[in-house]
């Protein structure tokens, strides 16, 4: 019964696909705006659902975060509507052509983003996802199939059925944006290998489910997820500013892939950085693991191998004293998981190198790690950032969504 | 014993791919050169080992097509070597900025071209697919598994070993080119689930294969393949044209994957173009099947709902009249595998219906299919055609070899 629920909402998704990727800029515009028109409208419904998520949680014994992410009130409500409407802001991405050529035999061929076609969306407990995701895919001319956590069931389903139907009175072909009510694995399981239909899976959520979804799948995949970032001290930084951004990078948000979870510091700094340094972080709560040479300059716990290859993703950090930019590229080529690293420095050919050799989706110079984020970097929109290299790295927007063809104007080529 | 040689390898190219990536591009130029030259200077060792393996199909009992495929003669040779030199001529795809700019804060990022890192092709027995495969990764900065097909080890060995050297003594670094010794299915399959040192998977051959990456890696994969193409023929097409388009694409390499398969012809023109065309089709040696509609002008087969879903790859043709352009589409929606599809016609809104309607990664107006094709594009090479949405549709080149990263130029900025 899974099965089947699975299988025929794929089919429907990829039969509403056929229309829905070359609708106009304007029927999918009005769309999205129906869509958070409709999510105003059905605040109360929403919220009752809602609650019923909530009950459940608390029986289950979620703990106080989760609970929080699940909850939903009149305000949260408004602001996934309002993501609606900057989506319809942003411009079409379906449609461009990239580039256009002549060749010698007077064929003119031309590349255009269009839509990928039938996305799965496998995410957790988080129901503003769901709006969210619905909405970039609409407007990239992709359907969607929503499957989310069993913790958000019962908002989920009525988020769901909000927006779908706003979509398709709008002229959305039906089928485009659908929800799973099987929330177990036995769901995912088939939309993992279910290739006639699912032209790209996304997984949204926690290391495990990613991998489950990388482990597993035939569709293919674009992972997202896991930072080790980095943040390298050199020689020759501006010390006031390293403390900035290594107190932004760490505390401003540690539970998220793009805070620092390793302070690497040249030696020639580290004496007069640390101590002023690390007062200032434990200030803010963190927790400090040092190697052997931070030790000696300042009182913290040392830090072990397992230490240099975790994402803590909480008021931790590990510190490491290096000898010199390669020690420190070094150590983030052995430790990193190549999403995103800084360097602090006034020294231009190290700046230089370091953009150069470092491999990762993002890296900085003299800038905190934390704005590795498609908003941030002024994509407007953000569906998750990339950590495998295939298709794309780091931040996805609206045209990550798409891929293209080629048009070939002729009259009457044929090959030799 | 396999795994351990397929793993001890992979481990190498990883290493070998932090140095390669951003190597100048004087010096990969030099060690595609040096590479060309020293395929060159080895001719004589290179067929020595090419004997051995033709001597071993024909006692296998390999058909002619195969031994045909796995000859090599010095021509041939050189071929690959001026394949080489092709590639050296083309412009470095790495660490292009595709785009840079500025946020309100004052950051400045870029987006620029990377290599993707370690990519692993699994091919058949096409000893020229182990040097073209070799030099446009390298190009691009990767580095790369080689698993041939055991018909052709000791070319391959032979042919590896002296591009390999060639590239080291140039300045590539050691383990950059590396060819699997193991031929067996146990070889692939520890690659395909090699996620910690393979980057990305590009199977090159026949459906089975291509099928069975697909199906089992955990790796991202590039599949590449299957191509069903149609033409269709429409109502204010020019005869002519459509006669020269249709034999070109059916008849000038029937064996490829962007040769057509089934033709569509509008019911208004069926009477005028069928009878001439099929006449001229068998003179080229093309088994004709066709709907009743196309029986009612010519004597050919009836043609099964099976053929209108097959891929010959032969002298075969299967022909439908159709009634509209919408029924063109809905065939070719139904039937076909989105690699490429032409119409011919006159009718402006015809034309622009089928570019924008038709999901396919070539779609061509007035042109034969046959140009789906990296060089026919203009890319100067290609390393496949994928068939598949993520990451890049149709034929690629040294772009599509590449993958992002974006650096980022701050004075200070942090989150807020």
């Amino acid at each position: 019964m899974v099965e089947q629920e699975v299988v025929s909402k794929a089919k429907k998704c990829k039969e509403a696909a056929r229309g829905l990727a070359y609708l106009s800029t304007e029927i999918k515009n009005s769309a999205l705006t129906a869509m958070a028109d409709s999510l105003i409208k059905n605040t109360q419904r929403i919220i009752e659902a809602n609650s019923l998520d909530i009950k459940a949680g608390r029986e289950q014994g979620l703990s106080r975060a989760l609970i929080d992410r699940l909850l939903l009130t009149p305000e949260r409500i408004k602001d996934m509507a309002d993501g609606l409407n900057v989506v319809v802001a942003l411009p079409d991405p379906v449609g461009c052509v990239e580039a256009m050529w002549n060749l010698p035999n007077g064929l003119q061929v031309g590349k255009v983003s269009v839509p990928l076609g039938v996305i799965g969306i496998i995410y957790e407990a988080r129901p503003n996802v769901t709006v969210d995701a619905a909405g970039l895919c609409l407007k990239a001319g992709n359907t969607v199939l929503l499957r989310g956590g069993s913790e958000a069931i019962h908002s989920n389903k009525v988020i769901a059925e909000v927006i779908a139907n706003a979509a398709t009175t709008a002229g959305i072909p039906e089928g485009a944006i659908q929800l799973l009510e099987s929330t177990d694995r036995a769901a995912v399981n088939v939309m993992l290998k279910l290739n006639e239909y699912l032209d790209v899976l996304i997984p949204r959520g926690g290391a495990g489910l990613i991998q489950t979804v990388v482990q597993n799948a035939t569709v293919p995949v674009i992972e997202t997820g896991v930072g080790n970032c980095h943040v390298y001290v050199d020689s020759d930084a501006d010390l006031g500013m390293a403390q900035n951004i290594i107190i932004n990078a760490k505390c401003q948000r540690p539970g998220v892939c793009n805070a620092m979870e390793t302070l690497l510091v040249h030696k020639a700094v580290a004496g007069s950085l640390l101590p002023l340094l690390c007062d200032k972080l434990k200030d803010f709560g963190v927790e400090l693991r040092g190697c052997e040479r931070t030790r000696r300059i300042v009182g913290v716990k040392t830090a072990t191998e397992d230490d240099w290859g975790r994402e803590f993703l909480d008021l931790i950090l590990a510190i490491k004293v290096v000898e010199d930019l390669d020690s420190a590229m070094d150590h983030i080529y052995r430790y990193g998981t190549r999403h995103s690293e800084a360097i602090i420095t006034n020294n231009y050919s190290h700046s230089r190198r370091f953009l150069k050799e470092v491999d990762a989706a993002a890296v900085y110079v003299n800038a905190s790690t934390r704005f590795t984020d498609g908003f941030q970097f002024g994509f407007g929109a953000e569906i998750g950032i990339s950590t495998q290299k295939l298709h794309t790295r780091g931040p996805m927007g609206l045209k990550e969504l798409t891929t293209n063809k080629f048009i070939i104007y002729g009259e009457g080529q044929v090959r030799e």
